[in-house]
């Protein structure tokens, strides 16, 4: 099981213990307990801002929320063509969202290109029924492709969306990844470059289910309580989703735990690019490596027990493919240890 | 927080220290880990039958799944008028089916009336599309106002719903509450009484969030994986569901903490019926027990650090409630003490 | 074919007329003609202010739209327990705005009683997101009973809608007789009295497929706009559903054609009460007549001829029906004549 | 007015001599009539198979009712990239099929690339339910690129829609003017070649309103009964649709008005092919014709009383189309004179 995915991993000693301390005793349910407003209000404090804050226990769910809080007849949500809620939500995005619909928008390495947007924006003029209307933009950061939005990729989203009136919307899966990358604060990432929403993403990064839509406008707290609740995500012991954020956001730990899963990556990407088997598909910048190889030693690697996902050949990139080769994708959990690229070192090297 | 609801309750021990144990090491993502599985079949076997299992972690989600899998278009399905799926989950029965339509039928102390049911029914032939198509009838056990069907109450609408092609669902939110009161098996009290789906419920029970839909029918079971997958219901690391479910069940960790809480509704019981500030409203057969008492009264117990919630009056019993009185409802958790019932009692006596 | 329904009737010769006289030229496609344009604004004239009209083909597809166009997740409509949206549309209110509830009221000849509406909104408070939240309520004006709201009756509902802040719609399916019938103003009947929303029934009263919601409230507009073409009820050659109104309107033959059928209603309700066969099962307001008989006559009457439907017995007058006696509803169409009733009251005597 | 659209033309004196025939009398309502059994074995008799007819309104009802009908949670319906549903209907087939995702696929000249067909097909395997099921292809014949699909291109994708298990739809909204074009049966069009259930559409080729959806599967009659009512798409007064389809399919009526459309193309593309302000964007097969001019005098002839509207540079042509150049649409209509030819030809000639 080395580098499937961050998924694989389990849960943080400390996280265990936040789980187990609060355990004992009673507590309001439904979202309502005293842990619960604090954590929400600790997620806004850590924003900088005013913000209203939803647990949910998965990614897909914080994401179709974001879509659903914001969709309308006909509208329609753009992302990367590789994002996330287009290739692996089995449409809970759309069907979440009343029938909202997914429009893929393409660009170099797991980002959106600005222009592309901004001309797929143009096709939905306000009065005009029949194609649909834009209602919202969703990017991943860390994105699916391992790579960074810089702040200024970021700003450049934000000023299309708001000239098309989309809210922008950040799939922060792996935000804590892309955040140590940048070094800058949570507020300098999202809001002050134009995010409106926020999926705060904890589960990938050693929690086991803690996710956050963090909605940076109060106005629409209500609106997102139902949602939520009817869409079945509104759990009853909510505390232990805000016992998991307590223990996450405490003394860094949130942080320390990105670097290392990083810092596996790096690793990792240094390890391929050592490689005479294998090639870097692109520079990471977070703790997913994409390497191209052969795919007989590739299936050799995992039937000697490595574990590590193909993955679309992106546009553009079908000519450096070798007929016999792939795309593979390797994931630093936080919780794996040099040892395991050194294992995997040794596998790839066959 | 005395005896608010077993949802204000935490987590027992032997859950905690499941969820510890297995927090390390690497498993298969998205429900597919060897623990995953394990439990899966080991739900199965619990019912000594073959069944799909999918884990979930709110009952909303599994209730609503449930009448997912068997809708049509105009699709209905009857439920107690009291029913969780009813008045406390916000139409997310009806939102995840995708438009489908709850029908209210009555019956005194939160059991649906089996002829009623049968008349219901009888009011959507097959070929009339003007009205809507029965899909399921669903009951809770233990029901929602702390009686139990019993194994003849549930053959009757078994057979109710076989005859009009009705799918049966079981609301089991308290299902081990039930299960020892009728100290019977799993399987009598399900399937060998036509029940098709249950809902199994565990966190009411001394979980945090563990829930499984079992479908009594393996040819659901692709359709279910998408269903919950597409609702944003399936956890990446779903073997912390499973975590839960392992200790739950192991060496009847769950039937004793369900004989605990139903003990505890047995004390409440008593210090009721020995009151002369209070009446029983009805006879409980398990954790929850409802009283009538002074509104002026009740508030003063709040004021003192008791929390219990009012209950709407069920239909017939207007005249039985005093102008300034309420029926209020008690639940025993598996966490609750003799300790706790007794300050209740104190409380009581003003 | 005597009786059944005004949807058995077939369309008007002035109808039919303009739709031969705009069968020629050219025309904007999807509501965006001359005639459309026109004909919006002579209903936003007839109501004599600023509104928003959407023309559609049934009446279905008018009241989901307006169910829609205020729904909110968790969303309840409050409507008569026998109201047409909840007996007869087979789900499309609660599917078209994606998943909303209707809330059945109940209330003495066809009409909600407004206490009971009042109780019932009262149990959705804004910050509870239990149980769902009220976004509308909705009268059938002339009722499903026969029956006719009074202005007072109106402006009472428009006030406990106003106070929990449910928008008011009015099932207007057969709006003309009850107009008639009150000899009053569209204004006066609608939006003076608290209505935001009117479903302006013509199909039923001589044409072929004229359906039109009105909103006066023109900063909805663009959201039905979407809200109608998403469901796919926006049709391309518009201009034939608006000749239909052009008609419909000129020279009052609307108000004409609901005199007669109005007076149709009257002859027959004559009948019955001179009838020894049968006696009125309550007074009617409209088109709409019930009567009491016994079922094997009603047999008889409808082996030789006539056709007309069982009415499902209302709450409440289970007692004034014999064991053999059932209800049964007459409608006069705008093509029906005294002849009709003269053939009816022949096979009525035996 | 000149060349719009089809939908901008009126109707043929054919149909409403036939809507004005039925005018009188009643009739069963919601389908159930004479006219309306009588004119769906028509149908199916013009199919030469059992098949089930549902008679609605719009296109866009018949394309979303038939992926409806299909419809699994996660559900992908291949279309082409500039496919009327995926551009034209607002998300209608998303929203009214309960969630499911348009998934376009490219090839030249409107019409589905069979082999990007099978690799998007491919990538949704049975039990992997991330990405989503595919579940239905849908063709549009004539295409809305003015194309029509040979006999072997509809069987080669019936063969990969087959292979993937996915129905395969037909978009007929301009059915006659492919069957012209083909000189070949119905039957030889759609279900011998692959094809499992048709949109036949009648409204743009001199209809008002008459569409009707012929699933060649006589089990699937009773759900999509329930879904069309549902959907708010049952006329009361269906008999007026099964009138028009009277006339229409009468002496061969609607093969006459679509050869004559025909062969306006045929004349508007000789008279792009001799002008020399203009040139043909590719050569048309029915009655639509896309040509290049500059957009200044595109707008001079707009401006002159032509009325045709832009249309998108399709993939791959971007090159071939100048800077101020623009592809535009022509539409022959089934009313459409070489007057209006010789008059478009002038305003071309400038």
């Amino acid at each position: 099981m080395l580098f499937a995915s961050d998924n694989c991993a389990g849960v943080a000693p400390e996280i265990s213990q936040a789980l187990a301390r609060h355990a004992d005793g009673m507590a309001h349910a439904y979202g309502k307990g005293d842990l619960d407003r604090e954590m929400e209000a600790r997620l806004a404090e850590l924003f900088e801002t005013e913000a209203s804050v939803f647990f949910v226990g998965t990614g897909t769910a914080a994401n179709s929320l974001a879509a659903a809080g914001v969709m309308k007849p006909g509208g329609m949500v753009f992302c990367h063509s590789e994002a996330h809620v287009q290739v692996s939500e089995a449409g809970a995005p759309e069907f979440l969202s009343g029938g909202g619909r997914l429009v893929p928008i393409s660009g170099p390495l797991g980002k959106i290109d600005p222009q592309k947007l901004d001309r797929a924006a143009m096709q939905t003029p306000r009065d005009f029924n029949h194609l649909g209307q834009g209602v919202m933009a969703t990017i991943t950061q860390a994105s699916e492709a391992g790579t960074v939005y810089s702040l200024e990729e970021i700003a450049a989203i934000g000023e299309i969306s708001a000239k098309h009136g989309l809210a922008l919307h950040m799939d922060g899966a792996r935000f804590a990844n892309a955040l140590v990358k940048l070094d800058c604060t949570p507020a300098e990432m999202t809001w002050k470059r134009g995010v409106d929403m926020v999926s705060f993403g904890a589960t990938k990064n050693g929690c086991w289910c803690a996710e956050a839509l963090v909605v940076f406008n109060r106005d629409l707290s209500s609106h997102f309580q139902f949602l939520r609740k009817r869409a079945g995500h509104l759990f009853s012991k909510t505390r232990f989703i805000s016992a998991q954020f307590e223990a996450y956001l405490e003394d860094g730990l949130w942080l320390d735990l990105a670097r290392h899963s990083n810092s596996i990556g790096k690793e990792l990407e240094a390890t391929v690019r050592d490689s005479n088997r294998a090639r870097l598909a692109w520079p990471s910048d977070s703790n997913q490596v994409f390497f191209i190889t052969d795919q007989t030693h590739a299936e050799q690697m995992k039937s000697k027990g490595a574990t590590f996902h193909a993955f679309p050949t992106p546009k553009g990139m079908e000519e450096d493919i070798g007929e016999n080769e792939q795309v593979y994708r390797l994931v630093g959990a936080f919780s794996s240890t040099s040892d395991d690229v050194k294992q995997f070192a040794d596998l790839l090297a066959g």
